[in-house]
């Protein structure tokens, strides 16, 4: 008889996973049941800001392979609209609910692959059934969200609480639709996933299209009349709102592996070895927004949910359970976005987290052009970079630029990934032209700051 | 008394080196004279074919700092139109010749700095005095074919000898300026700077904008009438032209360092250490165009003429003239560029180079997306990978796309450059958002597909 893999979550990382178990292992080797408590398989979170604002029409365009492929062409059992309610490690057994039909099912498994994702952090005063308050984290929010934007009376006040990657995407969507924005930021400054002096040039960008940046203010309730939203309130008193949208973050979801007995780390996400096995329980395995992972520069467990990483440890767990060998590394953070046209890149580690890792280290911002000054389109880049003292071992790096500079903090990414120190960065061969940079690089240019700067650092 | 160095050659490599030393060394401890026999010093080279095509305008734009600036800001005594015509390495000597005042001047030196870059290939067949045939290494080259084809009669008919990256860029230049343009290239592809694959993407799109290109065509001499160009000649009959424009490449300027003893290397470059020293040869450094390097993939001295490597080397040799300490680690063969909206990039070794080096290895092209497929703007790119087999180490990549596609070969460049294998580049945290990558980076693909390679040719 065939083994049975049971994957508890049918979205990026836990499909990824059965496909690559079943690249390497047939049905009667293998079978594969896949429970989803949603209506989707495999769909582009990250792209829901577009969807909302218009850029991208359909929601389908953002489904990136529905559950007839994975039935056809995988022959894996996706099961949609099915929640895990309970996994027995003894009986080995999961049980699930089937939200459209009612009932249960109960099945075996010899392997479990966990991936059930995360769930938007949400406060206590944001638990309300009043209409108008959205999270953006799941297509059907998406819909709704949409539904609302637009029935009559047409919203025309929004606030999006969190300035953070989604909650920026999600402003600059609603601008975009013609709505009022107010963003509220608990911290100084929103998009905090970069450096205080970065963050200012993106809220710059931010405020040029409209929004209106309310930072240092805390969300203390929300307002409604006739079961609508009607307000925002916080320290500073209420503010009117039509639609607000919940840009809170989200937390691993392991509410059913914990009473399963999983072991979590200290971020909260389910712990895995570097096969993406569950320590100390056979046969089960985690990948995606519910675990958490190494930051290869800090060496401390993180928790960042992200489609990329999701993807490529369920492939690791899907190569292992397949028979294969494969390790997920862990990660450096890495991510970008855009506020309009500017572009913002990170990478590994921002000054407050070299700080907290212990680490003594300079940095530096070279401001320089995406192009050849004299090339049509130049625009401006500033690339940030911090670098441990003495050693020049590059930690962290940043680019904020208009045009054609988000994407080149993976050049910055594979260095700091190959652990090269500043120094060594400056003899880095990168492409020279001049409709694609100066003849020093922006990166190179900050490169050899940084070198100046250590060296003025140790005088 | 102040140590005298004498810089030959005032473009990227020997001001750069200057500048340096400068940074280090007050007047009163390094004099420097630098001799330049063009009328420029430190201008981009490769920005003349923009300049030709209109899209930068003004070729002032194109000289990155004049020479009041040396002098001024950086106390060095720039003498352009001086040429220099010896060196005497016994008597610590160079002797000069005035091209503008006439008359010759000697100067002593205690440091010497050869920086006298490179000098176009010209077959036998291209000597003529005949009007209309042109290089493109320097301004004054680009101001005289610009005079020509401003000039009644107009030029109409263009022929681009040569398909490396200036001719492929002055072809689609004269195709902006409204001229009919034939290509020719002897080899049985243009841009043998990336494989046949990858060249025949861009020999579509060099079509595409109505470039005739005619490949594997010997150019056996030139026709004029009157004084004036009337075609090429070639093994398979003559080419109407009005304008003839050579872009075979260039070769190190050595003669002068050759009569004076210098060591060449194979590629008929100056010999460096990695200091840039020029070997056996106390007090006298190297740089530019006109040295050889080392190629890190395959361990061979290559020269490349780019003004990229130019500026970096007279770096290290300024920094070390000047006290510091410095090394100029070879380089690995980026490069960029771009035919209209098609953009090209090219890290490493060729499958031919890898070959010559006697590596085997894997190659595979995957097919992906500049931007997640759904997200407006999607455009198609390519990219190749050849790795060592059985290693998986990577060789080389070759990037074509058709937006925002060539600079992230650099991605691929740091990889190489830190010695990668394909499966950890698997690994590799990118940035992922909709605007800027699939969920799986073309990066990312490639290396996946070459991962699978590579364990099919283990089968």
């Amino acid at each position: 008889m065939a083994e049975r893999l049971i994957v508890v979550g049918g979205d990026a990382a836990g499909m990824a996973a059965a496909s690559q178990a079943r690249r390497r292992r047939n049905r009667d080797d293998l079978s594969i049941v896949a429970f989803e408590r949603g209506h989707f398989t495999s769909y582009s979170a990250c792209g829901i800001p577009y969807w909302i604002s218009g850029v991208v029409p359909d929601r389908d365009q953002l489904i990136a392979r529905d559950p007839v492929t994975f039935r056809e062409s995988f022959d894996i059992d996706i099961r949609l609209r099915h929640e895990v309610t309970a996994i027995d490690l003894e009986r080995r057994e999961v049980i699930a609910r089937d939200l459209a039909g009612g009932g249960e099912v109960r099945e075996g498994f010899d392997t479990l692959m966990y991936a059930a994702g995360a769930v938007p952090v949400k406060p206590a005063w944001a638990r309300t059934d009043a209409a108008g308050v959205f999270g953006v984290q799941t297509l059907d929010d998406g819909a709704a969200l949409l539904d609302w934007l637009e029935r009559e009376p047409r919203p025309r006040r929004a606030v999006v609480i969190g300035g953070g990657y989604i909650g920026v995407e999600m402003a600059e969507a609603l601008i975009q639709r013609g709505l009022t924005v107010d963003l509220v930021e608990q911290a100084d400054q929103p998009m905090s996933t970069v450096d205080g002096d970065m963050a200012e040039l993106v809220a710059d960008a931010m405020r040029g299209i409209g929004i209106h940046i309310r930072t240092g203010l805390t969300v203390t309730g929300l307002e409604e009349r006739d079961g609508r939203i009607t307000a925002v309130v916080t320290a500073e008193g209420p503010m009117p709102a039509d639609v607000v949208v919940l840009g809170l973050g989200v937390r691993p979801n392991t509410a059913l592996a914990e009473s399963a007995g999983l072991p979590v780390g200290p971020t909260g996400g389910i712990r895995t070895d570097r096969r993406m096995r569950v320590p100390g329980v056979p046969g089960v395995w985690a990948a995606g927004d519910c675990v958490e992972t190494l930051h290869r520069v800090s060496g401390m467990p993180v928790h960042i949910a992200l489609g990329t990483h999701a993807n490529k440890q369920g492939r690791v767990a899907g190569i292992n359970i397949g028979g294969g060998y494969a390790t997920f590394p862990g990660v450096i953070g890495t991510a970008v976005t855009k506020v309009c046209d500017l572009e913002v890149g990170r990478t590994g580690l921002r000054e407050r987290d070299a700080e907290t890792a212990g680490f003594e280290f300079v940095s530096v911002v070279a401001e320089s052009t995406n192009r050849a000054g004299y090339y049509p389109g130049a625009r401006k880049m500033a690339v940030k970079l911090i670098a441990e003292r003495p050693s020049g071992r590059l930690l962290g790096a940043q680019i904020v630029g208009w045009s054609e500079a988000a994407k080149r903090i993976d050049t910055l990414a594979v260095a700091l990934w190959n652990g090269m120190t500043v120094d060594a960065m400056t003899a880095l061969d990168l492409g020279y032209a001049p409709p694609y940079a100066p003849v020093w690089d922006p990166v190179l240019i900050a490169a050899r700051k940084a070198v100046d700067a250590l060296a003025g650092a140790e005088r």
